[in-house]
Parts: C-alpha cells; sequence; structure tokens
C-alpha cells in the first residue's frame, strides 16, 4: 500500500499549476498515490479552503495533506508542515490559517516545521507558484517517507496561524448564525450545527421566519430540497452535518442578499 | 493489475464531491485504480449520463463502473449495484435508468442487488450526498474483492428502472429523427445512426434538407466540420457512430433551435 | 516504479474525452502511472498547448508525453510519436507544431515515427477522435514497453512541423516584445525574457513606459503582484522565467488591449 498526499487549491483545472504540482510529486515519490481533494476553492479565499479542507480530509486516508489556497504567496506568510496529534496526519500549506479547521479535526498540531526553506525546495523558487517549488516538493518527500524534521526549521505549534470563524448566538426562541461559505449554487453554509437548535423552539418540517437585516422571509427547517416546493427556502444540515440555507431549484444567495459573514436570525414562525 | 473504479457524475470538479468519494474508495480499497469518466454531466440529467456511460464504458477496463447522476436523492428510487452478463462488469449508482444502456450494451443484467441498506454503507447516511455514504463505499468494496450478494439485499434484475430514448422512423426519402443530448458546442446528438439512412437516398457529401417545426434549413452529410464552410449545417457520424447536427464553427441547437427530444426531419434535397 | 504517461490536451473536463483516453490507456498499459497536465488549453490553440507543455514538461518525470490539441483532425496532418535526445523523453501527438518546443527543450527529436496508421491504433478510427483512437493508443503501448520503432513508419525527425514564436528585438534603451498568450486571467505572457533586458536600462522596482499601437501606459518592473497598487500594471518575471505584463486585481489584456501576437514597447520611464 502506497503513501497517500491529497491535494487541494484555489488552481482551478484550467491550467497546468495542478498537473506540475501533480509532476513534481510523481519524480520526488513515484510510488505515492494523489487523491485530488479540489482545486475550485474561490480564488485566494482561505476560509473556504479551511472549511473545505476540514470537512473532507476525515473521508481520505491519513497521509500527507497538501494544501495551497495562498493569496500572500511572496509576502511574510510563512509556509509550514504540521504533523496532527489524530493518525500522524501531516498538513503541508502556508501558514495563514487554511490549515488550522483540519489540525484542530485531527487533535491539534504536534510538531510544526518552517519550510520556506527547506532543502527539498526547488531552486530557484518563484515569487509566485510556492506550490510547485516548496508545498508540493515538501509533500513528496515526507510521502517518501522522509522526516518531518528534516523538512526545515522547527516552529512552535502554538505559533501557527488560527482562522477566526464566527460563532452562533442562540437566544430565546430564535438563533443568530452567520454565512461562512456560499457555494456555487447559492446555497449559503453557516456557523451553526443541529444541535444549536435545541431549545429554540425550531422543529424540523415546520415553518421559520428568516431574518437577515431588515428583510424577512418565510422558510421551512427540512431534511431535503425536495421537502419544499420550487422556489422555497429552506434550512436543512448539509451532507457535513452543517447548517446551510437554499431555495428549492433556486439562489438563496441570491434571493436573501446573502455573503460571507452575512448575519442571519432564525426563528420559529 | 489492480482492480479499476471508473466515475461518473454530475458532481462537476469545483467542489470537493469528487474528491471526497475517491477519498472513501482509496481508504476502502488502497490498491484500486479510480478513472474518472467525465463529472460535467449536465445537472441532474440522467438520460445525458446514460448516454455517456453507454458511450464511454466500452473503452474502459472492465471493472466496477460507479455513475451518480441523482436528482431524486433522498426520495423513494432504490440504489443499486448490478452484474452484467459481459465480462462480469458490475455497475453501481441509482436505480433511475442511468444505468439501463450501459448494462443493455454489456449483454443485459443477471444479478442485482438494492443497495440502499447495504451494510458497507458510511453511518450516518446523509439526506444528499448518497455518492459519498453509499455508492463509493459499495464499489469500493467490491473493486477490494468482496462478494455482490453481500452488498445488499437480492432484487430481481427484471425489475431495474429502464430508459426511454425516442426512436428515428425511417420514411420513403427521409428520416425523422430527435435530439437525445446537446454537448456543450451546441452540437445535437440524435437518436439515429448511419444505418437509418439506408434505403433513404440520403448519401455522403450530398446535400439535405432538415426540417425543424416549421423552418427548413439546407445541411450536408459530411464527414468532419471541415468539409463544410464555416456557418453551413452539417449532419455526421459522431465518434460514437451516432448521427449528429452541426454548424461548423457554430452553435447548431442555437441556430436550429434544438433541445433534448427536438424532432427533426433530414431528407435528401 | 511504473511508466509514467503525461496527458495535455484542449478536450476540456466537462465532457468524457479526457476520460475516455484514460480508459484506452488503462487498458493497453494497466501499471502505468497518468499525469494530467492541463486540459483547459484553449481550443484549437496549437501554440498555447505548445508553450504550456514546454514550461511543464521539465517538472514531469521522463516518460511517455501525450498531447493533443488538433485543429485539423481528419485533415492532412501527420500524427507522430519522437523519440527526444534527452533522457529519452517520448512525444505522442499531432505534427503541427504542439510538440516542436517540448522536443527542442529536451535536445531535438532523434527519432520519428509517423502513427497515422499505427497498427496499434483502434479500429473503426473515427473522423474526430484520434486522441481516443489513434494518440492515447500508441502512447499506451509505448508506456508498456513497445519499441518506438513498431508505432508506424519511420520518418525523417528535419521533417517534423515547426512553430514560429516572435522574437523580441532589443533596442537602445527599449524592448520591443510581443504576446505569445494570455492566460485567463488576463496576464500576458511575452516572447521575452529578463536577461532580453540587459542593456536596455531598464531595471527591477522602477517605473516602466509600456507602448501598446498608439497608446502608452505606466508600468512597474516588479517581483509581484503586491509590489503594485491595485490597478497598476507591472512587468513581471512568471514561474517559467519568462516576462509576463498583469495588472494587480485587474485584466491587463482588456486593459491594455493585447491579444495574441500583440506588439509592445518597453521603454524605462
Amino acid at each position: 500500500m502506497s503513501a497517500v498526499v491529497t491535494f487541494l487549491s484555489d488552481y482551478g483545472t484550467e491550467d497546468d499549476f495542478v498537473g506540475v504540482c501533480h509532476g513534481v510529486i510523481a519524480r520526488l515519490a513515484p510510488d505515492a498515490r494523489v487523491v485530488d481533494v479540489a482545486h475550485g476553492v474561490p480564488r485566494h479565499n482561505v476560509r473556504a479552503g479551511a472549511l473545505a479542507l476540514r470537512n473532507a480530509l476525515p473521508y481520505m486516508p491519513a497521509g500527507v495533506h497538501l494544501a495551497v489556497v495562498d493569496p500572500e504567496v511572496g509576502a511574510e506568510r510563512r509556509a509550514v508542515a504540521i504533523r496532527c496529534a489524530d493518525e500522524g496526519r501531516l498538513l503541508v500549506g502556508p501558514d495563514n490559517g487554511l490549515l488550522a479547521l483540519a489540525a484542530a479535526r485531527f487533535g491539534g498540531a504536534v510538531e510544526a516545521v518552517d519550510v520556506g526553506r527547506s532543502p527539498w525546495r526547488l531552486e530557484p523558487v518563484s515569487a509566485t507558484f510556492h506550490g510547485r517549488d516548496i508545498f508540493a516538493p515538501v509533500a513528496a518527500h515526507l510521502a517518501a517517507g522522509d522526516e518531518l524534521a528534516d523538512a526545515g526549521e522547527p516552529c512552535d505549534p502554538e505559533s501557527l496561524a488560527r482562522l477566526q470563524l464566527p460563532r452562533p448566538v442562540v437566544g430565546d426562541g430564535s438563533l443568530t448564525a452567520h454565512v461562512v461559505a456560499v457555494d456555487r449554487f447559492g446555497n449559503a453554509i453557516l456557523d451553526a450545527t443541529h444541535s444549536d437548535l435545541d431549545g429554540s423552539g425550531i422543529r424540523l418540517g415546520r415553518p421559520l421566519e428568516l431574518e437577515v437585516g431588515r428583510r424577512r422571509f418565510t422558510a421551512w427547517y427540512a431534511v431535503t430540497f425536495a421537502d419544499v416546493r420550487p422556489g422555497e427556502i429552506l434550512v436543512y444540515e448539509d451532507a457535513y452535518r452543517t447548517l446551510a440555507v437554499a431555495v428549492n431549484r433556486g439562489n438563496a444567495a441570491l434571493m436573501l442578499g446573502l455573503a460571507d459573514d452575512a448575519e442571519l436570525r432564525i426563528a420559529a414562525a
């Protein structure tokens, strides 16, 4: 059984960025198996990448998890490789919060290395493509069995960048939540889960009132899209057990005017 | 030589749906080789997926063929795994007609199992992502060598959903055909083949008259796009030996007003 | 360690073209590892494909390098397989210039074979999908260890199609360059490198004057986007050590009116 490298980025699949990183890994770790998690993370959206990574990695084999969403490439952010407490999972990427949620999901970082000047990087390192020149080579060496400690300079796991997510506020008969991501269908992912609704009086299959700014909407707390009519709004638990807002055969972000960080009050109607 | 899992879906490649299914397979069947057939099937278009599967699978190694185009996920459609007569090919997906044309292409289903409550599914099964929770795990177990009979409850191959395709009508000197799919270049794939033109008087390299509703167009029966001038209409045999209508450097669907199921009369001019 | 097949095309990833070629390779060379370089080359843009191939292949393991950007499929262009002087790299694709820059990058072609009637092709060969019927099978046989000489009829490496690229003109205090490709962000790749600026008086971090037709723009010669303000124009060395023109958080092609082959005069301001 070969080592697994998973790979998430905002590189898109039109250009050769992803392919070149695969090539670098294939040269340095010919026996590694590379699994693409996703490369359509919205460009430079670190939080969307961090959420996708946290959600997807538990379904991936433990291995080396390469992630690149890197708006500050060429500026001062560190490049890091991290060992997590659980399953010895290794995360490699920019130290800008992208890895923070996944690291927490796997018990936190127990070892961290600054790989910005890794002996494994490809020279000359370009100003703009650290995925190819730093992150992919580091991931490949780790997949080939090289030691994390040899990847660069040790650094304090406590010093790693964190990612601030909004938090829902459970009130008397209502929940105030926030949009943390909008997917390409206009579904808005919230910072809340089903259990945040305990004691709010909100029940599955019942109507809700949604308040966004000064506007109010009627919605349903439903299991799946088919439970409401086309054009109707639903709040539902998505496949990662997070609450989300959608419109059956419509676009909730457009209809309700929702974007990242928008605040939303949910109450029983 | 490892087992092969092929994978077709309408998940697109922007989000992590495809990647997560790959991860699930890599965990359960670490030695399987996964070949992506296509993930750009038009969303929820079961017939387009069924046609792509029938056309592409003969070029794929025999193995486990996973397919997910599933507009009714969470509703009552069955989830199935099927063994075909030819080469022991196994098909896994929703029982909504998606697998019907491929199954027929490989000699028909000789064994079928309802996998909706498969012992191999990932718990808790989400309401919306059966690709991850049911279909990918079942495909992976089969690729790892587990027995089809252990995938769930046996069901009657005769009870599997069928897919109704329109049929061309060969008339006196003409052919009445129907659009079964439109690709992203606006080429319209018909329900007819070259041999349906036998006896219609239509000959390669000769002009045709196309009738769509009350509109008439001049076209050519040609081998390839370069045989007609830019802007001209051609009827040709596509790479899967199916008749199609295109416009050289243009968009036939727009120019002729063609959509799925449109009827088209083709006659020698 | 298995043989590697890399694969570049303009097929896009929506349809099943790429997947079917993967299937063909998996059938004929079950142990080969396929690395996708990119499939988003602009449709029928041979030069863009040739540049991407030249840039990306040095990062790929030596192996069989399949490439298909083939506007003249079905017409008279040859189909070829080429052995390069360096590392024994093998290139497979249409003989329309697509392979020329990569071949030169690897020391030139030392052996060439016309594979249009290769004994390995899949019959019946379609008029439009030679990737599936000719190029993928030839690449797969070579990856499986079959001899290049057996792929078809030998032909003279000197007869292979070349690709004419514009060349920059170094003048007194200025450089006249040309656009060879525009990426999806509107960045314009030039036919010049950093060393072409030697003696032009242009220095990193200093302002420049760009002349496009009769229009003049102020720009900066910078290392990375973050070195200029949003909306400002920069000339920079891209990740493949080629000069390029961009606008920080903007679209240079639109702002400056640049397209393939546009001429651009760069001088110190």
